[in-house]
Order: structure tokens, then C-alpha cells, then sequence
């Protein structure tokens, strides 16, 4: 059997992950990847703390120069996370002729463009499938076995800490404040929850998932981010009505050579598969032009599941020939050039409630706003007084297919209606039509 | 841009897919794969018949001489279907050192050992994506991105005909010869169905997945199958009154190294996620010891979601360096030795409905035959009288989880008694722990 050896940059989670699966399924490893592979340097920052994981002390290291510097050293498996320091180890183990499996989301779609370009230059393999929603293979599926397709449009639910929210406002009716702290009790949510609640974790690998899907750079900037602290029980409510879920969706589509590119919170359709995707399970909706509807559903989290996909790209480095130059280009989002459309110019349906005075002619007053922006409203709710003192309702305006410009302006006129007490929520509908 | 000349064996539904995704996505395809690709011949029986795709006459051709004999094709497509003579081309094409891909889950499933040997032998490349469910990219995903798991189970929906079918009594209460006949007409079934409704076609293919996700050979003799015509409206009612859904399952699992391997229509909770895979759409559901639950999607079946299959596996012979030797082993179910277990040996629950007579005592006699096997009956169900003049009346028995040989002792049994008028249906339930 042949031996390899490969360092870890990081034990944490995924770190922990990787390190259990080489260890338990050893055996599965050394047959598929033909290799027996020994863990022989593992960066950290602490050579102290416990991590829940028996680990030598000889091959934990703090100094990366001990795994640069090693020549014996064939793979720099990056599971850190973070732009510095990650980005400049990478870069060097890559000069240094080092094969990279990453897991790092922030790191490739913010300057992927560097390291890819200098892997692809030195001709080393470079994997990243665990970067994007985990377990689930999605990376390696666009990139090799979708190549077939024009990718029309894809739809993801790709964090895991959101949509487990999400579920249980659904499931139990429960306000997102108080299931956010239980969240956190329970280590589905972070101690900082802000770029998983406000959609930046879902922003980035949206990025990368549409670079790769379209062909074209794409910068983070370019993908519109709406977070989910906004929804409210009732919206769960007249979504359920309405038999919808509400999903925070990462959402690309291409029409015409032109992008659209967006994370937000998403009404859609209760029989759409992605609206069976319940607690901190990922999933994967995508339409080529030739295979027609594909999904793709698991752990998008998690030390194991991240860490199979890691390990899996760790073996496959291993089956290709470690010894020569990688003739496969690294970079697969330089082939076209195209354009990403203003949020302005988006269409979609709209969810809208309103808090409004219950008084004769205020529902006149809100549909001469809307028409006259063009803006038509498929239909109108109003349910019950919202108190009894405050003479106050709740209104809500479904619309049919428009601009978001022209709702914006319309919500803009509606603040200046004294009868509209508050615009609570704007929330997208999606049909997939 | 560099030139590739392919041929192509057969130009029906699958062939046809393909010549038109090469046209339709030329640019896409020449990107990706860096080629600029040509058909250069089609093999076909009927020189004369008109298949709805535009071909110059001078491409197509009877003689497969014309394909192996020209040494500018580099890679052979099969797409003609079939045991002879596609085995024969196939291994004559590899001998001539032409990469292969094809889609064919009969040649697969029944001689896949002498084409991957001999194609591991002469080092070519060999893909076989489309072979199993259509477009979803389920082989590539357990040979390459799934490796760090042992797979512990495996359910799949992989016959698009049966799961129209089911879907169409499930939600319309139809008659499955009704449904049948519909099908038929509207092209979703063949005009000998049998393969299809008896479950064949899920038998090899899961015997070329179980092979892939355990590493080892199968022989489709080592599938248990039984088809879906036996099923009625009535079991659909019963099914839906347990929250469950019946569905035509692929089942493979692992257990301490033995396995189960079986297709037969299963009883499964209306919410686990395949229950929710309706009309001619195909699942598969993993689970493996690192990545936990996933599920790929998609369509099994028609000519653009194959064809999807077949040119990305074209393409990702073109990526790699097609004028050396492939270093990648070809076979992948060769690594372990394991059983398989005899049906009799399998444990599931189960659901049997009776036609009884309608007198005091039966029942008594039919839970001590099954409690003398040790059986035990989760429930029992009656309701209402079949017709007033008969006396007979519909029972239905839920056990916990048994040994199919029990089962089969204890109906033998049951055959033997006066009262029992007939054994109407045996479904097996799923419950997925
Ligand atoms: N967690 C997931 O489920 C998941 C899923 C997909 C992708 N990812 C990605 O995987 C990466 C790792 O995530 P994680 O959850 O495993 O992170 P984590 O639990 O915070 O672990 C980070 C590890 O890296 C080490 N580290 C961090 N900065 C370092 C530095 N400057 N020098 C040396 N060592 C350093 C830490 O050392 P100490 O142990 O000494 O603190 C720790 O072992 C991130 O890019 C993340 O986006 C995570
Ligand atoms: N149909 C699907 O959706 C699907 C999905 C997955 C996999 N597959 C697999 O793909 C393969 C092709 O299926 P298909 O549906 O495309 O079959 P098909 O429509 O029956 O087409 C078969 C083609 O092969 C040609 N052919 C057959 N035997 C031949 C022979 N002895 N010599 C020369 N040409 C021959 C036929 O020529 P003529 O045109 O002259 O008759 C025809 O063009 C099969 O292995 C099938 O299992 C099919």
C-alpha cells in the first residue's frame, strides 16, 4: 500500500470531522483511494485546549512553516476558515507545489479568483466541495457532471442555522426571537448568529454556486442579501393560507446572458419539493436546459457531513496522479462574460402587509398607488381588527408578476398615506414557472 | 480550439438526446470540454427510417467496421441498448483503445465484470452515468464524492413508469390496469411493459448501485423483485389512512457486512422525503456513516435528462488527457468480498390484507398461527363487509418488525384455514430506522 502524507490548517469542527472519518472509516479509504494516509502535521492556534479529539501532541504544530516547509507533505487540507491567514498559507502551499482541499466559503467567493488563478498556474489540484452546503456533493456535480447543461436557474436552501429557524416558526408557530435563543442553546446557531440570520453565509456560497453554474466572475457585491429577522409568525400564517412556505432561497437565474442573483426570504409553493425541507437539512434545486429539474437534499453542516466531503476530495486528489501536473483548468468561472441585473430590475410576486386605519376609502387609496405604477394586485386580505382601541387592520396585497422598482416606489408613496400605519413586510413569491 | 471526432451506437430516444444537446449546446460544451466535438458516424439498423432528428445520410451507417476501424474516433458511444452486440462492440472499441461512455443498465448489471476488466486492462476511459436514473448524476456521485462514507443504505426510486403509475392511484384512486393503459398511450410506459411493472428495471440497477456504493460484485440473481401490478386502490386507501405512501423502493442495505438488496413495492411515511417523489420522477436516498441522509432528485428517463448524462460523461473523457493511458481503475466492485442475504432472512414489517369470513373466532385463529411463529401484529383493521350476501369481510394486518421466512410460514399457514377466504395483498413497510 502506498503511503501519503497530509497536513490539517485547522481542528475544529470540519478539522474534527476530517481527522474521525480518516480514523474510522481507514479501511473504506485505503481501497477507494489506494493510499494509507497519515494526518502528519495539524496547525492550530492553541497547543493546549481540548478539542474532543485524541490527537498526538507531536503533530499538532502552531507554526506553519513546519507544514511549508515539508516536503513530505503532498496535501494542505484548509479547514480554518477566514480570509488571513488562510489565503496566504494556501497561496504559498500551492508555490510550493501542495495539492488543497478547502472548505472555505468566505475565502473563494471573495478572492477565489487569486488562489484558483495561481492553482490553475501551478498546476495543482485544488477541491472545494464541503465550501458549499456541506455533504452535499453540488460542487463536483455542477462542475463535472451537469457540463452538459445550460444552467437555467437554481435555487438553494443553504443554511442550515435559517432554515431550522424557519421550520420551527412553521411547524410550532413560534416567534423568531425566542427560537433563535434556543438555536443558540442547542449549537445550531452561532454565539454571533448575524451572518447566518442575515443571509451573508448564504450570500457567499451563492456567489460561488453561480460562478461556477453561469461560467462568469461573480462578486459577492453582485448577489442582492435580504436576511430573515423580519418574519413574523402571522407571515408564517398567511403563507400557510396561501399554501406556501416561507424559505430563505439563494436564488440565480439566467435570461438572455443576464443574471439574477439573490438571497432573501421566499414565499413558495407547499408542493415544491424545496418546501419539504425541513430543520438544518440543505437542499439544491436546479434547471439545466437538457437534464431538466434536479434536487439535491442533505446535511449541509456539520462535522461529519462537511468532513465527508473533504475526505472524499482528499481521495480523489489521491486517485489522479499526485506526482505530475494537474492538466484540468482550476478556474471554471472565466468562460463567459455576463451581467448581473440591479434588484431594481427583478420581477417577481409580492407578499405585502400592511398595517392601515379601517376606515372607508384607504383600500381605494392603496390600489390607485399601486396602479398607478402599473403594479396589479392579484388579490386583497383583511382579517379581524388588529385592537380594538387603535381601529387598526391588517391588510395584505398579493401582486401579480412586476418590477421591484415599481414596488419600491409604490411602498415609498404608501408611507406618505396617512392612513397607512406601517408597511410590516415585503416578502417575495416564487413560482418557478 | 481542438477537434474530436465520437461515434455513436444507435440514434433512437437516447441517441437522439444527444445529437441534439451536442448542437443545441455546442458553445457550452466546446468551453467546458475544450473541444470542438463532431459526430462523425452513427451506427443504426434501418438506414431509411425517419427518427426526427436532422442527420446527413453520410454519417449514418449499418456496418460497425466503419466506426472500429477508424482510428480518428476516440470515444464510442452506446447508446443502442441491449446485451448483443453492444458487448461485442464495446469490448471491440476498447481494444482498439477508444474511451467508452454508454447508458446501458442491462450490459451493466448482467456483464459489466468482462467490459470494466477490459477496460481497466487497455487503461481507457469509462463512463456509465446514464445508466442508472437518467440525468441525476448518482454514479459519478457514489463513485467520486461520496468515497469517504461506508454506505449503510440506499433506497431509490429508479423506474420512472412505475412511479407514474403509483402516483397517478395514489392521488386519483385509479385502477393500475386503467393507469396502465393511459401510460401506454401517453408514452410513459412501453408497449411490453413488463420490464418496468415487474420490476426488472429497478433490478438492474440496483444491482450496478449496490455494487458501486459496498464495493463488491452482484449479480442481479442476488436482487430480490417483485413488480407493482398486484397493488389496488384499496391498498392505496390503507396506505393513506397509515399516513403512508406505497412506492416501487430499490433497496439496499449493509448490515455487519452482510447485505440486503431487494425491489418491491414498500410502504414508506407519507413524511419521509421519498414519499413525496411523484409522477415520473426518480430518488435515491444514502445514508452513510459520515455525510448522514442525501437525496438526488431528478428525471430517470426521455432523451434531453439521459442525454444530459451521456455528454457530460463525454466531456469529462475530453478534460482529462484522452491520448494517455487512463491511470484511474475502471472497476470499483472488486474491492470487498460480501454476501448477500437470502429474503428469507430479511426483516421488514409488513402489510397483509385478508378476505375472511365473517364469524366469531377467525380472528383468534389467525393471531395464534402468527403468534405461534412468534409474529407480532402491531394492528388489526376491519372494516365493514365485502358484499351482504358473502359474509366475507376485508382484514388488515400490521406486524412488527419479523423475518420474511416467518411471514411466509405463517400466510401458508393462514392458506390452510377455512375461514380465510384469500391472502389479498403483501406489502412490506418501510420505516427507515
Ligand atoms: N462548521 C461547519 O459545519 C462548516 C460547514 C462547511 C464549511 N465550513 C467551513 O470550514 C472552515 C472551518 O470551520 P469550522 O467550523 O471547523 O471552524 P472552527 O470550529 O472555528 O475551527 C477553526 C480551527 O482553525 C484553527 N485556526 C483558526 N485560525 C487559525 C490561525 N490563524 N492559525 C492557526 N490555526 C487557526 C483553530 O485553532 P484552535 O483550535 O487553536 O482555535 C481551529 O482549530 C470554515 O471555512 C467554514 O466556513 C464549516
Ligand atoms: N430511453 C431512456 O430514457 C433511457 C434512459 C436511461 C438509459 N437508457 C438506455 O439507453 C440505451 C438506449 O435506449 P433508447 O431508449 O435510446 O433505445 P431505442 O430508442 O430503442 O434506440 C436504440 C437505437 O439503437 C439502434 N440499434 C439497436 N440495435 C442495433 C443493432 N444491432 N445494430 C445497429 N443499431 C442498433 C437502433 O437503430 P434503428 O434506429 O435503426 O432502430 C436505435 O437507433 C439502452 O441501453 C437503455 O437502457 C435509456
Amino acid at each position: 500500500m502506498k503511503k501519503v502524507k497530509i497536513a490539517l490548517l485547522g481542528l475544529g469542527n470540519v478539522g474534527r470531522g476530517v481527522y474521525n472519518i480518516l480514523i474510522k472509516n481507514k479501511e473504506e479509504i485505503m481501497k477507494r483511494s489506494g493510499y494509507e494516509i497519515e494526518v502528519s502535521k495539524i496547525l492550530v492556534r492553541s497547543l493546549d485546549k481540548y478539542r474532543g479529539v485524541e490527537v498526538s501532541n507531536d503533530i499538532l504544530t502552531t507554526n506553519f512553516d513546519d507544514i511549508i516547509n515539508d516536503d513530505s507533505i503532498k496535501i494542505v487540507v484548509e479547514v480554518m476558515g477566514g480570509i488571513e491567514p488562510a489565503k496566504e498559507y494556501i497561496l504559498r502551499a500551492i508555490e510550493k507545489n501542495k495539492h488543497i482541499v478547502t472548505a472555505n466559503k468566505m475565502l473563494l467567493a471573495t478572492e477565489g479568483k487569486e488562489v484558483f488563478e495561481k492553482a490553475d498556474e501551478k498546476k495543482v489540484m485544488f477541491q472545494y466541495e464541503a465550501s458549499v452546503a456541506g455533504g452535499i456533493p453540488i460542487i463536483n456535480s455542477i462542475n463535472e457532471n451537469l457540463t452538459a447543461n445550460k444552467i437555467n436557474e437554481l435555487y438553494g436552501i443553504v443554511n442550515g442555522t435559517t432554515n431550522y429557524i424557519l421550520s420551527k416558526m412553521e411547524l410550532e408557530g413560534l416567534e423568531f426571537d425566542d427560537v433563535l435563543e434556543e438555536a443558540k442553546e442547542k449549537g445550531y446557531a452561532e454565539a454571533d448568529p448575524t451572518s447566518d440570520i442575515e443571509g451573508y453565509d448564504a450570500q457567499y456560497k451563492l456567489a460561488i454556486l453561480s460562478a461556477l453554474s453561469f461560467g462568469t466572475k461573480i462578486s459577492v457585491d453582485d448577489v442582492y442579501r435580504e436576511g430573515i429577522t423580519k418574519i413574523k409568525p402571522i407571515d408564517m400564517k398567511y403563507a400557510s393560507d396561501f399554501n406556501m412556505s416561507i424559505k430563505l432561497l439563494a436564488i440565480a437565474k439566467e435570461n438572455n446572458g443576464e443574471l439574477e442573483l439573490r438571497v432573501h426570504p421566499t414565499m413558495i409553493p407547499e408542493t415544491h419539493p424545496l418546501a419539504n425541507v425541513y430543520d438544518s437539512f440543505n437542499a439544491i434545486f436546479i434547471n439545466g436546459n437538457a437534464v431538466g429539474d434536479l434536487m439535491f437534499y442533505g446535511k449541509g453542516a456539520g462535522d461529519m457531513p462537511t468532513g465527508s466531503a473533504v475526505v472524499s476530495d482528499i481521495i480523489s486528489i489521491l486517485r489522479k496522479n499526485i506526482d505530475t501536473k494537474n492538466e484540468n483548468p482550476v478556474v471554471k468561472d472565466n468562460l463567459w462574460n455576463k451581467n448581473v441585473k440591479s434588484i431594481d430590475d427583478v420581477e417577481s410576486r409580492y407578499y405585502i402587509r400592511l398595517t392601515v386605519q379601517d376606515k372607508p376609502g384607504v383600500l381605494g387609496q392603496i390600489t390607485t398607488i399601486f396602479g398607478s405604477n402599473r403594479v396589479s394586485l392579484k388579490s386583497v386580505i383583511q382579517k379581524g381588527r388588529k385592537h380594538d382601541d387603535t381601529l387598526e387592520v391588517t391588510l395584505v396585497l398579493i401582486t401579480h408578476k412586476t418590477k421591484e422598482a415599481l414596488i419600491n416606489d409604490s411602498i415609498d408613496k404608501l408611507h406618505d398615506l396617512r392612513s397607512i400605519k406601517s408597511v410590516e413586510n415585503i416578502i417575495r413569491i416564487e413560482d418557478f414557472s
